[in-house]
């Protein structure tokens, strides 16, 4: 994966400048809290499958650019959203911004973070770009509210735990990968094949993340073990392990989950179990599974450099911690 | 004012009817939580200001009615998150959704008004319209962080405050009039106008407001007193007062504002300097001095019926409560 974000460095660059640029609001507390949050170590994985998508549909102009600083700040408007609503503590390792700022300021200047976005975007006017954008907007706060509506609800479904992932975060996956699709201008077959990779990959990036919260390494993902169960949000592995524990066992994980204390033992246990019904295993192996439906998704371009580049960077969203 | 409610009411019902067709999410909660603050009596002052707008520069086709719902759908997302900001109790005499969904709901379901917006607006496919209002909504949100950054301030300037309120509350008013404008497709000077008046009349009408703060019947606005003194809020009459005080008697006002104890004598002590100092005069005088420039700016429309309908908002979102 090193050699993948190195190839296209210069590029990422130039979307990093960009993206400094556009921050240039008259109010100075927007671009404080927006460039602590824009420079707190994310990785740009949306702006790199923009740019490789476009690429591999032999784009030669400098729309990506452009688009992948839109991109980059309507994720980044969504982080401060879900900061907030999550009551976090710690975001990659460091305090997010409404512990430094508040969630007054966090909720503003993520609005004021969309609204850039979409000012940004209307800049190039192009329907098809802007109409993607503001459906999968829509898709996304969809998605988010669906996953509040779901929270601590011990009926939820595989297939409504799909569907919240989808649209809170593949999503946005699809629509970068597709963009790429339609700046260079390839017919539609391709850019719904490349529109099906994001979806797909952004399907194990979450499935493997939610499972990463219960494996990872704190110090390593910058986030604290057991953050979900603490929130009451039920994820994949918890949901194989409730669908696979006996009725006393399934009694006492729905009391952990509900109930407001949170202990460190009780994330043991959980863990524990979570291991021993293999729960965590299955989860893994979702997440490989679309991964691996992602890059079958790509057949319909040819060999390359660049399809080879998303092979890689499919694999990478499910081996993160490794 | 009711004249001119009844005479675009077949209008702005369609508007309604609108509204209510694109709430159509297929998250169940998105829908009843929109739905309850978009029919929580909000007068849609808005939407009338556009259409109005529209049928002075003689539009005749149905853009005005999709765009009243796209205008309304921002206004209410704002003030989703405006009472998560503020903490509100209380909107238009009850409980505001914060208080029976929460924040979160509020948070995630005022981004999901805003996207919506978008949505709807990015159909139409007219540059110039998409083009107003992504800059309009990016304005509002300036105009709500610098309030928040100059909560408390005594050093706040009547400039300042002049920027918030433009920024927050008429930038939008401004844009509603403008559309009509460009949907009837007017000169720009005529354009330029309207986006004028509605400028003016937007600060009006938020002079107006935070003045009626010191001075309205709790049950006629709906909202309860002295809400922007408790918040720390600094706004036009506090802001005379506080140029108009000796000393001493500032840091007493001071001490009110940036104390953690709100108490109803506090209230009633800076309501009886206010009207001593001419506090609440000097600031509804200011209110009705941004009414007349309001109308003035519409010297460049021949007199009409329609232009008279505008004369009328202008000095009504002065005298609310009278």
């Amino acid at each position: 994966m090193d050699q993948v974000w190195s190839s296209y460095k210069e590029t990422l660059d130039e979307v990093e400048e960009q993206i400094r640029k556009d921050l240039d609001s008259e109010v100075d507390l927007i671009n404080k809290v927006a460039r602590y949050i824009l420079n707190s170590g994310g990785k740009r994985i949306r702006p790199l499958l923009l740019i490789i998508s476009s690429q591999l549909c032999d784009y030669k102009e400098k729309s990506h650019i452009a688009l992948g600083g839109v991109i980059e700040f309507i994720h980044t408007a969504t982080l401060l959203h879900d900061d907030v609503i999550d009551n976090a503590e710690v975001r990659r390792g460091i305090p997010p911004a409404r512990a430094l700022w508040g969630n007054q300021a966090s909720i503003l200047i993520g609005d004021y973070l969309y609204t850039l976005a979409v000012c940004q975007a209307v800049k190039m006017d192009n329907f098809e770009i802007n109409y993607l954008l503001s459906t999968t907007c829509r898709r996304m706060s969809e998605g988010e509210t669906l996953q509040l509506a779901h929270n601590g609800d011990f009926d939820l479904t595989e297939a409504i735990y799909l569907q919240i992932i989808e649209y809170k975060t593949a999503s946005l996956l699809a629509a970068s990968c597709r963009l790429g699709g339609i700046i260079g201008n390839v017919p539609e077959e391709k850019k719904e094949a490349l529109a099906r990779f994001g979806r797909n990959l952004g399907i194990a990036f979450q499935v493997a993340d939610d499972t990463l919260d219960y494996v990872a390494d704190r110090r390593r993902l910058g986030k604290s073990l057991g953050k979900d169960l603490r929130e009451g949000k039920i994820t994949l592995p918890l949901l194989h392990l409730l669908q696979n524990s006996p009725k006393k066992e399934k009694a006492r994980l729905k009391k952990i989950v509900s109930g407001d204390k949170f202990l460190q033992k009780d994330l043991a246990y959980v863990i524990s179990l979570m291991e021993e019904r293999g729960s965590i295993r299955y989860a893994l192996e979702r997440a490989q599974e679309y991964a691996n439906r992602a890059k079958k998704d790509l057949s319909v371009f040819n060999d390359s450099l660049h399809r080879q580049s998303l092979y890689t960077v499919a694999d990478y969203v499910v081996r993160r911690d490794h």
